[in-house]
């Protein structure tokens, strides 16, 4: 039996836990070969058995694969796909590992030799934290892996590339773009410029006497803020219409809570917090 | 050696594990009342033993106490006190576990008898769980607990109230009202308000879809929206011109990203994630 050849480009937390969930999942043979701008990632992730081997060049790294996954912020993914495009063999799958779909999927189809398809996806798996050290094989256990199709992708390839990922433990579910940039702004990416925002008022405040004050909630509220900056000022840039539709709303919504305040309203306030509650509690438990 | 009688009133997820705190950790003699509205949570705080006795009856369970501590939400304390104080022996050392500290501390001095002192207490151990039930004795273990003491209280009383409170394993602070208040909203308020915000906005996206990219990012930044509405919205009202404040500000961030993101300037939304992502780092790296 043949091996799969699987190319990880960029070999962060995401990038180096495919590699670990593929290498350790997988019954069939795969050959995983790594792709970083950095050598030294490279080795780190050899030694992690995160992958088999390494590359700094990308067309070494893509010309054997039958599947290539795209694991860098998403504003560095179109200059890849451009660089390696030529090298990719009939038949090779490219997809992503973007929190923004439309911004790639778009523009995607016209870039691809024939022969070569795309299929996006977006693990619902991020973490605060990052880089290779930070990945693991169990990363997708249980959390929902969001499959975007482009508009001429074929159900084979789709298929192929969900049986790939499947026993990573991921939950499969395919969206299309719109949907998915359009809630994905909505539970992801809006609440984690709110996070970084509530992080960032703090400048507002003596920090030696907020310390004392920083307990449970906030750690967990503005978790999220401690994540990678590159990958974010590119999800900004790339779902920016969905995102600022969210923003807008938001600013709203807390403006509604200023006017109730200022006015004693806690009928209002009340109604506020409390269906927060019922419509979180009600999430969560629906929640994998 | 005769026994210190404590009374907490409101047998909620704080005051019940304050009992349970004292009945556990103070290694003197105690007797331990309890007032809730309702019986069956009595019932349950002595089954739990987070009481020794209950009662429904504010007189009854405040006339012989040496310590009283009020931990309803902070809007009820006002009534509850024109209540008690005619009862309150001298010497007595009320105290309250609220979010909010000016609101009450500016105006109880005038209501409270003679040789009865009143020291604030705000144990920063909230969670998203309320009620007795949620109560446990390591509740303020390694967590700040503020003493915020009135214009007129003396050291004695501050000292009583910090003796009685450490073994609980709380880390004592002293803080005076208007920096408790400021670096609150800035800490605790503002980021809650802007989680309940974050959830209700979903009511302008469709459930269904979103429910599937709901990952842990979504869950531990609206942790806090889970809490209780009416501890909520007491403290807005009663903290609402620093809140405010603070949510304006907060609104004028976010709007610094919307411009940001509409004028694709990545160098600013970098540096907006950047700026986050280390003084959160450095944030949580010196808290307990």
């Amino acid at each position: 039996m043949k091996a799969l050849n699987i190319t990880i480009i960029g070999l962060g937390l995401i990038g180096g836990s495919l590699g670990l969930a593929f290498k350790e999942k997988l019954s069939t043979p795969i050959v995983v070969t790594g792709y970083d701008v950095s050598q030294h990632i490279i080795d780190i992730a050899i030694n992690r058995k995160a992958i088999d081997f390494g590359s700094t060049n990308l067309q070494d790294a893509v010309q054997q694969a039958d599947f290539v996954f795209l694991c860098t912020p998403v504003l560095q993914m179109f200059p890849i796909i451009e660089h390696i495009a030529p090298y990719l063999k009939r038949g090779t799958i490219l997809s992503d590992v973007g929190s923004t779909k439309r911004f790639l999927v778009d523009k995607i189809v016209d870039m691809l030799p024939v022969g070569v398809e795309f299929v996006g996806g977006h693990p619902m798996a991020g973490s605060e934290q990052s880089g290779i050290t930070a990945a693991q094989p169990n990363l997708f256990s249980n959390k929902y892996y969001i499959i975007v199709p482009a508009a001429n992708t074929s159900p084979l390839a789709v298929n192929s590339l969900i049986n790939l990922i499947r026993p990573t433990g991921s939950l499969i579910s395919i969206m299309d773009m719109y949907k998915h940039d359009l809630c994905a702004a909505f539970i992801s990416h809006v609440p984690h410029v709110a996070a970084a925002a509530l992080v960032n008022l703090l400048d507002n405040c003596s920090e030696e006497e907020s310390l004392k004050l920083t307990g449970g909630g906030f750690r967990d509220t503005t978790r999220i803020a401690s994540s990678n900056a590159d990958m974010w000022a590119d999800i900004c840039i790339s779902n920016s219409e969905a995102i600022n539709d969210g923003l807008k709303k938001l600013q709203i919504l807390i403006g509604e809570v200023i006017t109730a305040a200022e006015t004693n309203d806690r009928k209002k306030l009340h109604a506020f917090f409390s269906n927060a509650k019922q419509r979180r509690d009600s999430l969560i438990s629906a929640s994998p």
